[in-house]
């Protein structure tokens, strides 16, 4: 099975819905800055994961399509939100939609985003009860996805942040998607309760084991040249699992190093590279990596009680690319 | 009937429901954020809208109370959003959330006001179809108020604004959820089809009549000095009614004189007068007057089938309140 072709082919047939439910609209504008991300391509990874859920419990493909654009259309509500507080300039190669429509404008297309994902839910064919079901497990993941960025925002200011406050941030931010994804796909397939349970524990691992390894990519991308991400990260004091590692084993003359220079602002070239180089001393690098790894192995192991499929084996392949991604 | 009491009565009754489902949580910081406009208080219009409603077919109250908490959640999300937008500093006397919380945290409080607001709904004691209905009717409500703020912020740049695209504008911006609350109470009150769309009828017109006083208020409010907001109004180019109106009936020198005024935020305090000046003399002031009470009869009028009570007498109070009000 070619992993890679797997996916292309689910998000080529969820982008022709995509497109279907985001149509123009008046005032155009804001429906052009609603459409500037969404229709800029990306992994498509929530669709998908709903997708192969569906399909891996015996369910129609058809069936899970609302639900699909709901979660790409949530995904990417909160994306355009993120990068306004983030001042994030880019996103998808592509200028973010504050920078390209104007702040005011961006705000409102992430909250019409947000009200769009939950109008697709209305075509879901399926009984109200359902309907309902879903409705309320995707409402919780927004509330979830905002918690859990304001704690990364506040995560930044704070030095003593352990290992289980990190996992509950990020399961939060990105887990929780991911893991209603593989649930709702599994619901609207029509699985049954072991199934659907099954499918909702490897969605949130996966969830976890994508955020890991997102955290290690960006320490480990040009390590060569210890690039700009990886010096903003340690001035902003980015509460990576690496960091959040790293400040919790650090003794002595390290854990001065770290109190001084991460998420100090005015850090020079060469403080920013004695932190990088004790992060990978303590082998907190390493550790991530692992942690991700186990996540990962946690997804395919709860795939067990599902009968062999096509579908179950890319869900396979994609807990493994989860963690040997390079971008 | 003391149209103020009994107003009172039915926000203290909502007070209580919305407490209870305000309770903080974690992190604590955007709770307190997403708290802090809907507890500093408010005139509860639109839920005292859905409580009357209901009543008003016969309906018990109870059944009302999670729309009631659902529909004044959106109204503050939507304007935590547009304080945001319009840089406004104050709201009800304190300061905006993004000013006290910061932007970032005001931006989530906002997103996390949206989905508290779609939760809340599935507390609604009915059947799923009607909760299906309802939820519809709500995210349509969102969706409109969306169109309607960017719409708002068009205009300002847009000199030819018709009066005919002022109405639609404000239609979504602000009495779509007026209309939805009244719908909704009467929904859930168990209301006929001709209750429920007659209530639905009075809602729409009660909230143009209400946006368009709140126009006429902006431009009378302090006639005798002038005030900042009028001064600002006019330098902005916000297309009120009276500005509408103004702009499509000048000729001559007095279109000359708008045409480089109004919009204009250079304009010095002599030139912002004339513009008022010319609004008056153009009795277009009155005119928006007359507008707005044309719309609270229609409201009044659409009651007509429904049978006598004292909710209906409180829902006749609150149009002609809609249109006397100074405040």
């Amino acid at each position: 099975m070619d992993l890679k072709q797997e996916l292309s082919k689910k998000a080529a047939i969820f982008n022709r819905e995509l497109e279907k439910y985001l149509k123009n609209g008046y005032p155009e504008i804001l429906y052009d800055a609603a459409r500037h991300l969404p229709l800029a391509g990306g992994k498509r990874l929530r669709p998908c994961l709903s997708m192969l859920s569906c399909e891996a419990v015996g369910g129609d493909i058809q069936n899970v399509m609302p639900l699909a654009v709901s979660l790409e259309l949530i995904h990417n509500f909160t994306l355009v939100h993120d990068d306004i507080m983030d001042k994030s300039y880019l996103r998808r190669n592509l200028p973010s939609v504050h920078i390209k429509f104007g702040e005011p404008t961006a705000i409102i297309a992430g909250d019409l985003l947000f009200a769009k994902a939950f109008e697709v839910m209305h075509d879901i064919f399926d009984n109200p009860s359902v309907f309902k079901r879903l409705n309320f497990g995707l409402i919780n993941c927004v509330r979830e996805i905002c918690e859990g960025q304001q704690l990364d925002m506040e995560f930044e200011k704070k030095q003593d942040v352990s290992e289980k406050e990190y996992i509950e941030m990020i399961r939060r931010k990105t887990a929780v998607l991911f893991k209603f994804s593989a649930e709702g796909g599994a619901i609207l397939g029509g699985g049954t309760k072991e199934e659907i349970k099954a499918l909702d524990k490897y969605g949130e691992s996966i969830g976890l084991a994508f955020q890991i390894r997102d955290d290690y990519l960006d320490m480990s991308s040009d390590e060569g040249t210890l690039g700009k991400d990886i010096g903003n990260d340690i001035r902003n004091g980015k509460k990576t699992l690496i960091a959040v590692r790293s400040i919790s084993n650090a003794t002595g003359d390290d854990k001065k190093l770290l109190d001084k220079i991460f998420g100090n602002r005015g850090a020079s070239e060469q403080e920013v590279k004695r932190v990088y180089t004790l992060f990978k001393e303590m082998k907190s690098i390493e550790y991530a990596k692992n942690a991700a790894l186990e996540y990962s192995i946690k997804a395919k192991k709860a795939l067990d009680i599902l009968d062999n499929s096509d579908a179950k084996q890319v869900l396979i392949g994609l807990a493994e690319y989860s963690i040997t991604r390079e971008k």
